[in-house]
């Protein structure tokens, strides 16, 4: 029963879940203060464990790392004294595919520190290393000893053996040698580093404060510091920041970009900012766009909250039906809970959503929600609904089938735990009990990002393998443990 | 700065709060997994401490009390160990009268318990005694000890005194003495008590779980353990429940019912029903009447979230101009964050709250929110989304001016410190440098209740003493400190 | 296989256990920080919990109760800023008699507190009130409300119904109703008071610190702050102390002095000084003294740590056979530790003491205890000392066999559990498979503790009850609850 | 004044300090329970931290590593469960040469693991490796990452670069690269590793337990498992236990044995067995020696406790003056406790110690300490003596005077602190005001360890250099850092 408790965070269990938030900020009094804030805001990208690394001229490095969230480990006057310094990085995580679906353990949380030759260094990375076993492999052969069971550490590693001169040019050198997604934010004592992969798959923007820098996963993590947003970091590009400016480097071979469309979909905070588009905006367009393709008479729509909200509204304003709050969520959930009584049946989405009865007796509903992933959320909100007497019930996903696990920074069930995997939307539509489900289609999704004429077959402006099973970079360490990419056939 | 940082729930700390929730529950297996549910469901009416006592029949009484959530005191198997049993009662709390706006001490803390000579009873209080220091210095003098310094005590006391034969009988003969505002569970070995005072001001609903029976504050309680709602005790009416059924009392002089209209407004959970209406609907309906009385040329109609959520889809489906979350709200706030450097101004709202900016820019925004008590947070509000750009401001206030403190179980400023009590709209409109602010008149208050004639002036069928300055229960305790109630001329 | 772990504090589970240590100071700078160190002082009479109360003229009373430790609860900065002001008491406890057994819950901490007409007043309380069921039945009759379980609220409850016009007035008109030992230290906004039953069976003293007083169980408590000792607080005398002096009165019928003998023996520290007579010194005295009457031909005499030290010292002294220590105390010994495996025997006491094998091989020992509860430590203390090779082993205890209960301030089992209630010396021998085992007569401790004709049978100077069943003061409660006095017989 | 506050342990700040223990045991059902008794029998050679590793076949390796003391972090059930198998090491320790005085980080907490090719293995050791910088330096020149400040880490990285094929192959590889004192208890998936550096400086020993084998430190931490002592391993020797038993090697330069001789002093606790020989009378005969070398006239004879005990005892037993408890230690000293009022002078010893006044006064004491280091302690000590009224005071050292800082595993302030460094023996007794101060001589203590004729000057059996400033194994980092070794002239 325990695992049915539903988690801290107000995404679900049911959910895909992006793994990493990165900060880092140089140019500031304070900096871990900034750095605090910043992870705060990015909080959720990871919920598990967090940590800060600052460097002061007089004392040297400083860091934290602990489990738990932000608010309530890096809050206290005490911990900032203990974090002193003008240039800090910060990570934020909820597990990695280091820990293999454990529980993080306190050695997995980042930063990473190295100390090399010319000094020390820290890494914060969000995304996910496709050949870290291959590499960690070869580097344990070579004498390397790995404190952590992150993929994450294979970078330090590489730039321990590195023959580079400087720090940015070690990490030049070891990234060239990593395949997969990654967006970084690094510091040595005097510079802020930011680099993101080749196709960058995951965001990185930059931002001014007063007289410093900042760099963030996402421009939310600015707006709270009070910076001005400047612009993202390019797919390809690293960037070394320090008091006096910013240079720009593009180490590696090009390669045409293709972020994440997952992180507009769900991933991101709707008040950030990506590629140019407002997230809330484009969440409201996959709304109407699912309106216009997969319409339905009914009463009332009703997001189901809270990241299914904005979608429901863009629903609710082109299809005119009028948009409710037919499920209400408890504010004070936590990640424990009493195992009830076997009375009492489906108390792990009891405890979190309430159905608002008297609003929704009678109706027929139109339920919006980001995505379907393993169904057993879906299934349990239905209940809920059809106990309080609605006469029908709706199901308008704002995101394609998810069928393919994402190897690229994100925790996915494995690919059989996906109902996308193994039904199709009119099996799903019996499996969940409901009168009917829709999911918006691919260019739909596209349209929404404002791609007009939807998705280009040949050359897609975005990663999409979690719907389309086309992964833009090869999972070889996944492929090595035997996961079957899609067939001509799919 | 510090005590501008924000609390750790989502209602802000310029609103005013609900002291209160009770809950109990008789005839069930595992009394205490109950309560803890019911009062989860309650934490937004007290999120400062909490306690559960119970009574098994081999073991007697049991209690734990807490400082902080429920979730994070009363989630493990261990503490529900510790409270076993078939009945038990519960009390969440924000502060009381009694603790002259310090912090709690754990022994203010409920349930309180009291050993008379025929046994235990155990009380939990939400509401306000207003005679209750005129109380508690007549029991001194006679030789009571108080252990705590809440008002709830003087009952305990109370109770010990008469010479009633049951504990029922004590508690009536007590209550009598009384004056003021309370909606009590209680509980003997064997029976849970239920009663409200005369005038009804504070909420109590009757439920059936299984063979048993629950008392809770909220609807939303029992809908959580999966109780059926049977009906509301009545004003004055005290319920005496066993396993064997609900016998019904009214020890008090008749008076006509005046509950507190605020409940609707903002007290009470949006998916809980009071007095037959749903509360959702109801705050949807304040929306609607604010659109008709106070109309604006707009773009967008966002909520001031979470609370003025559902008055802001009223006011957009009434007004048809879209509604948009142009505010997003941290999932993730803390009681207490650190405290910023100096130069990042308004630190307190931005941890909590972050502007839309990409939907908001240019736009003229609507902003509905449930009301306004010191007016500190509307300004920073009004602040940040002039910051990101918008082109016109106009706050609606989903109920009307709060120009009275009230003596009833709601923690509110001295008078002197509500914006109401010294400003009038136009000069409310300069301080917050805002386009337009308007309120909902009291009588589109009291239509958007269901009495279509709005309030009635003699005999008005809800307790509005904070909007109108009228008490229905004269607060001597207040008086003879010095209050000042509303003159004629007022 | 939990309850055989050994407790966190040195003196072992089977021995009888002061419960309470007691300690007030008026007069001086940061009162809090003088209770603190003279409660650890005394942490050897309670180590279950400890509580402090202070009066701050500005401010008013200020108390923090805790469970552990006093090194653990009151050494902080911030803890002392709680508790400010130039007066204050304190208390330690191990479990009271109203705890039955069970561990001690937080509202039985004291010191306790009352608010009286005139104003609040402390109190803290070692001894056992033997009327305490017959007094609380009859105050819960009259309308009390108790909060705890223990017997010293009785003393609140009773000055809370006193007619008296001062604090000290109605402490005494209190304390005239009340049977049994009880040494108290209590506190007003201004006066610190101490008292002690008619028979003075608990210690008290009296010390000066600068301009200021103190109050203490023991002398060693007055060292610790750097107070001078001035005298005993007398049976039967009830001192108020002010920052101007001390007034002394004797509320009390006159009796014959009874101070505990045990004190002597065990509980007291073996720096401090009791009736004029070096604690330490009297333990050697016992030594001497059993080795006089109980000689034996061996090789070492070696001490059952820590208690039984100082007598070991003074029968090596006295017999010229050499002291040696042949069992070494763990000094890390914590409350709790791993369940072992059943293939390790012996595990509670291995934790704690181990055998200096190497020098007991082939060794005739002789072990000098305190005193024999149960029994059940001195056999596995046998067992360990021939596991090492010991070629005899000979216990010699430093008090008289303990028959008897004691109902005045000391956990004791009950009767049938203390191995003298049913076994002669020889059987004892046998049980315990040692050598030998002789106990010193109880007119040897009476001449060891300065009565140069032992026991004076018709007029004896101590209590002694525990040896000799004879009680100075009727266990009325225990009596009315079965407990059958010692027969003319016996 | 804070760091004037005492230690949570019994041994005093102004003492050397023995930094580290280890233990493991292989062969045994719940390995883990083990290895905590067995360190917390070793706790007095560390009270900072501690950790366990262990190994279960089905979960593979498993570790805790925790700041404070094994009674506090590993007892409970919970945390025995999450380190199963039967096979595990341990480490306790109080500070390392690495961390450079400051308090211990949790990353600096051994065992420390290691990844190999071939395997994980992780080590413990006592010691300090005294080339450790250097060797650092090389390997983060080659790439090495280093997470620690340990010199102990250096041996992981080394045995990482080996090309030997097995773990003990590995590890030979790399300890012959190592300079120091060493004993190291190690372990991979099936194998136990024991060994000592050519010169033997820190003690190891070996037992049997049923059909496993355990490594400790000390005997006493086979004693509390209850394992038979089966002999020390050998200076030079590496022992590899498994189940089926064990195999010794001799992978070092032969070299003439150097064991600690300080051990003997201080470090070990009595009831071990070193060499052959029981620690305890090793003490006693120092005090004899010290009687004989250093004979006065005087009333008592009181050991400083707890160390000073043995001698003392031993000293009383050769002289025929009395020995007595002039000293009491308060049992329950926590490391950190209030900052007293100014009032109150030599606080921090008085809440350890206090002197038995009524024993003391008009006395002439001799007062029995194992060691002077800064003198601080021993300062306040005789004030506090005499403060009581004693008539004289001899001190009485049971090691020769410290005058050179250890480089071999045990904390020593800078050279220039140590009293014995700048001081003749008529100085101290000037400086700290006593009536005669002596110290054993350097051949007196040999011959108290068995040495008949004292110390062969041109060969000593032990390693003195504390005493002499005759390093066995040059200190190569400090030396590099400036420290000056002994010229011919001292």
């Amino acid at each position: 029963m325990s695992n049915q408790m539903p988690p801290a965070h107000p995404f679900d269990d049911d959910k895909l879940r992006e793994e990493c938030g990165v900060f880092g900020v140089v140019g500031v009094t304070d900096a871990s203060n900034f750095v605090a804030l910043g992870l705060h805001a990015l909080q959720h990208r990871g919920q598990e464990a967090g940590g800060i690394v600052t460097h002061d001229t007089e004392t040297g490095f400083h860091q934290a790392r602990r489990m738990g969230l932000v608010r309530d480990n890096f809050t206290s006057a005490d911990m900032m004294a203990m974090l002193p310094g003008s240039i800090g990085i910060g990570h934020v995580r909820y597990s990695t595919a280091g820990s293999k679906g454990q529980q993080t353990a306190i050695r997995d949380v980042q930063p990473f520190f190295g100390e090399f030759s010319m000094g020390g260094a820290a890494i914060a990375h969000n995304g996910n290393i496709t050949n870290a076993l291959a590499l960690r492999r070869e580097l344990i052969e070579r004498g390397s000893i790995f404190q952590s069971s992150s993929d994450t550490e294979c970078i330090i590693h590489l730039m321990a053996r590195s023959m580079g001169r400087t720090i940015p040019d070690r990490m030049e050198e070891g990234l060239r040698k990593v395949e997969g997604a990654f967006s970084i934010v690094a510091m040595t004592r005097t510079k802020l580093i930011g680099c993101r992969d080749p196709l960058g798959v995951r965001p990185l923007v930059l931002g001014r404060i007063g007289e410093g820098w900042a760099l963030a996963s996402e421009t939310c993590a600015l707006d709270i510091i009070g910076a001005e947003f400047v612009r993202e970091i390019e797919p390809g590009e690293m960037v070394v920041v320090t008091e006096k400016g910013v240079s720009s480097h593009f180490p590696f071979r090009r390669a045409k970009s293709r972020f994440c469309i997952f992180e507009h979909v769900y991933f991101s905070r709707p008040d950030s900012i990506l590629g140019g588009r407002s997230v809330y905006e484009t969440r409201e367009n996959i709304g109407r766009e699912l309106a216009k393709e997969a319409p339905v008479d009914a009463d009332l729509v009703c997001p189901v909250p809270d990241s299914g909200t904005p979608a429901a509204i863009g629903y609710s304003l082109q299809s005119g039906i009028p948009y409710a709050m037919g499920i209400i969520r408890n504010q004070y959930m936590g990640r424990t809970f009493i195992e009830p009584s076997e009375s009492i049946r489906n108390m792990g989405v009891r405890l979190k959503l309430n159905v608002n009865r008297a609003l929704i007796k009678g109706k027929r509903v139109i339920l919006v929600d980001d995505s379907v992933v393993r169904g057993t959320t879906s299934r349990k909100i239905k209940e809920m609904i059809l106990d309080a007497g609605a006469a029908e019930v709706h199901f308008r996903i704002a995101s394609p089938p998810t069928a393919w696990p994402c190897f690229y920074g994100v925790d996915t069930p494995q690919r059989e735990k996906l109902l996308a995997a193994t039904m199709t939307e009119d099996q799903m539509r019996e499996h969940l009990g409901v009168d009917s489900i829709k999911f918006i289609s691919i260019n739909g999704l596209y349209r929404a990002v404002g791609q007009a004429k939807g998705r280009d077959k040949k050359n897609p402006a975005y990663c999409d393998a979690c719907f389309s099973g086309e992964y833009p970079i090869a999972p070889s360490d996944m492929i090595e443990q035997g996961f079957k990419a899609k067939t001509a056939a799919e």
